[in-house]
């Protein structure tokens, strides 16, 4: 890590940040305050004025954060004030629900090719996309020039299936098989596992 | 935090070291080290031992971590050597998938209840459940002695129903919607949100 670089598990609380701004943006307020924000989160105060310190000063003493000037600015930061297109690996149960999931396109992120090594999915439709071979996927992911993946293949799969991702060039991916892969430094890598959040919590349940 | 108390970060390693350690009990194997695991989950061998530490002497030198004995222990830590009964409010889209998953019962949890406030919903079947309107929650949590829910219910209700589980004994919530929820001290809460996770690794691509 160099010195202007900022930690990664304040990056991982800016969309946090975001999620809490849009909401209070939708319901129409315009000033928020970072005790507002804290208490919202569970997060303290003084964290949230820190993380946000490493990017600019964004409240004023009195107002507090105005909260649409503060949303644009952590949108530019996170680089989601653009669009994103992202390939799907997998059309089974999972890969379906989340080809059909509206809240990645209400967000910037189009799902703009999907992949299957089933000839029986392979040529079938879904909200105008086809379901392509993954024969075909560098040549499709080069072509779109798509950076993201969502990988929603079974565990057995996953790592062949992150090798081919990023031997075509992307370079993050959301993992929903419940395995951890083994990716370059350079690579991005996010894990969705209800299943590990499930038994996290039992701990605490006697 | 007591002195006898281990950290809640330790704490959500385990179900990673556990998730590995049964692939490899599955693959046949019967011996790992702290160096095998940490390579395969990105994690120091030196944060593991210390982390598994914690909880007893579970290595021997020169043979290391004999598999199935380690991933037994961990489910003991844990409390998955039992099976938990889960309660999901919210049968849209996501909810059905929910319902619909393998992957939670095939480790424990059984989604014994299902809720929702839509009279066209409620009476439906999935997997035998039938769907309940959310007024009669309290009353089937209590009868099924459910601890643990999962909310996919958009964000605009998921306080309310967070507020309504754990007025019915609910101490563990597993939470879809895209909000960050208010709830005591003494209830457990995780979050699934795609997004979030894509927003934290756009952030790394230019």
């Amino acid at each position: 890590m160099t010195a202007f670089e900022v930690p990664d598990i304040v990056i991982g609380r800016l969309p946090i940040y975001l999620r809490a701004l849009n909401l209070l943006f939708e319901a129409g307020q315009e000033f928020t305050s970072s005790q507002e924000l804290g208490q919202k989160l569970g997060i303290g105060s003084a964290q949230i004025r820190k993380d946000l310190s490493h990017f600019g000063e964004f409240g004023k003493q009195g107002t507090g954060y105005e909260i649409n000037y503060l949303r644009e600015q952590i949108s530019k930061i996170l680089h989601v004030d653009r669009e994103w297109a992202v390939a799907l690996v997998g059309f089974g149960d999972l890969g379906q629900a989340i080809a059909h999931y509206g809240g990645f396109a209400s967000k910037g992120f189009h799902i703009e090719a999907i992949f299957d090594n089933d000839p029986a999915k392979v040529g079938q439709k879904t909200n105008g996309k086809e379901v392509h071979d993954i024969k075909n996927l560098a040549k499709i992911v080069a072509k779109l020039k798509i950076k993201m993946a969502i990988i929603a293949v079974p565990a057995s799969a996953a790592q062949t299936v992150s090798d081919i991702l990023i031997e075509a060039g992307i370079r993050a991916i959301l993992n929903y098989a419940p395995i951890t892969l083994t990716v370059p430094e350079s690579v991005q890598v996010q894990y969705i596992d209800p299943v590990v959040h499930l038994q996290r919590m039992t701990y605490y349940l006697v």
